[in-house]
């Protein structure tokens, strides 16, 4: 018998209009067991609403997205972004999810220094991982796909973001394993299993591949089984290396923000079944 | 004093819109040596037409772009695709260019093999490396910035490159590093220098990585000086590694195109000059 959706988990942005409320009761109808959260949406309704809301309701939170952007320059900016971090990892912690997902941030304006910027990241880590810990949240540092390095991340693939990890113990910084970010690298297996033995796969998320990009390449993301990436692959590589947590879908994409929220979660819970397990 | 415009190359396609006797004409009156040409222009001019052109000129042809897309899974379209090459090989040798640019393809439709498709490319080039070096031809095996994985070139990483190329003698296969492509890699240095070492560093061209990325991301590449991209950094990695030729600007970008041509290429020379050298 399938294990069915029982690991599966939405993440809310790509369902995006669906309010939370919406989302919660989606949810419960669909038998999806979890879901990813965004701070923007959750801080409009309201913190304690939404982990009410997602408790009454039954769902996991899977993870908090998202944290980070710690590559500023000016101290100013650096103090506001660590502050920034805290807050996220105390709304976390309401939530009730154990993992704050981190996107680095790119270069600041007019630099094209990465590795300096690599440096600022580690850093600002050394002040949120314990304070993270405290509250029982897990930092997951996603790498994004290299088209990112300049304006979002300058953290591009899973060895840049264990070489970060791994200068804190692993209960308080890991990775995020996102397929959308890491399939096209021939050296994700081997990162993948070394943070497997390093107890750092905190985060696994899927989404397709498929092109062309769209301008800005930010909301281009396919759908599961129509694109280039053997997400069954992926998904057995990060089991092998030892991760049983949920498995979290995370597609940006304009056509899909335009559909009625309800269907599209269906659709992508049922493209999940197929692709994915 | 400045070497100036001594090992400046400019990529037609940086100037698209000049033909090709305007090209010749507006290098010579610009101190320009050297230019890299595309098959397709080539063939429209006339093949033997463009090799008087460019000697008449005292011009240097300084790559060929470009072969390769030796991806295809089916027997009769590797067989044509390995013709093209032998074409675009014995183009080059008539064009006086002593380097092919290889841009190695991307997944079949409906392939989600990457591995598979870096495979095929490695049994063509068995094929083509000897056909190459009879004709005093090298062969520059491009890696293609990871976001042309799927569509273009399921070569991503100078790694992957340098992998390929060493199945061969490095007279007969190198490497192209473009800086647009590989600048997110902080593996790229090293690679680098492990091309130097092979005597496998057959090509070097420059273009600076700006955003936002415009839809299909193709054309995008940024006038030096304007981006991210620490060009004169990848150029002393390149020459510690013992690099000493052509440096050739090529950017594809819609509001380059748009411009008179002449005034593009006394720009970009004037660009190569103040961030490049």
């Amino acid at each position: 018998m399938s294990e069915g959706l029982a690991r599966f988990s939405i993440n809310q942005m790509t369902v995006k209009q669906l309010s939370l409320p919406e989302l919660a009761a989606a949810c419960t109808e669909s038998g999806i067991p979890g879901v990813g959260l965004w701070r923007e949406p959750v801080q409009a309704y309201g913190l304690e609403e939404t982990a009410k809301l997602m408790r009454d309701a039954g769902l996991a939170v899977t993870t908090l997205c998202r944290g980070g952007f710690l590559t500023a320059i000016d101290p100013h900016a650096r103090v506001r972004a660590v502050d920034d971090n805290r807050a996220a990892i105390d709304e976390a912690a309401v939530l009730g999810t154990d993992t704050l997902v981190l996107v680095s941030g790119g270069l600041p304006d007019g630099s094209k220094d990465l590795h300096g910027a690599r440096s600022r990241i580690a850093e600002a880590l050394a002040e949120l991982a314990p304070y993270a810990a405290a509250r029982g949240i897990r930092l997951a540092i996603e790498p994004l796909h290299p088209m990112f390095a300049s304006d979002r991340c300058v953290v591009s693939t899973l060895a840049q973001a264990l070489d970060l990890a791994e200068l804190f113990p692993a209960a308080e910084v890991g990775v995020c394993v996102d397929t959308y970010h890491v399939w096209w690298d021939d050296q994700a297996p081997a990162q993948i299993a070394r943070a497997g033995r390093g107890g750092r796969l905190h985060a696994f998320q899927l989404a397709d591949w498929v092109t062309p990009l769209p301008e800005g390449v930010l909301n281009g993301r396919g759908q599961l089984g129509e694109g280039a990436i053997d997400l069954r692959a992926w998904r057995a590589l990060v089991e092998e290396a030892g991760y049983a947590g949920p498995v979290e879908v995370e597609l940006f994409n304009e056509r899909l923000w335009s559909r009625p929220g309800g269907q599209v979660l269906t659709e992508t819970a049922g493209a999940y079944e197929r692709h994915a397990c």
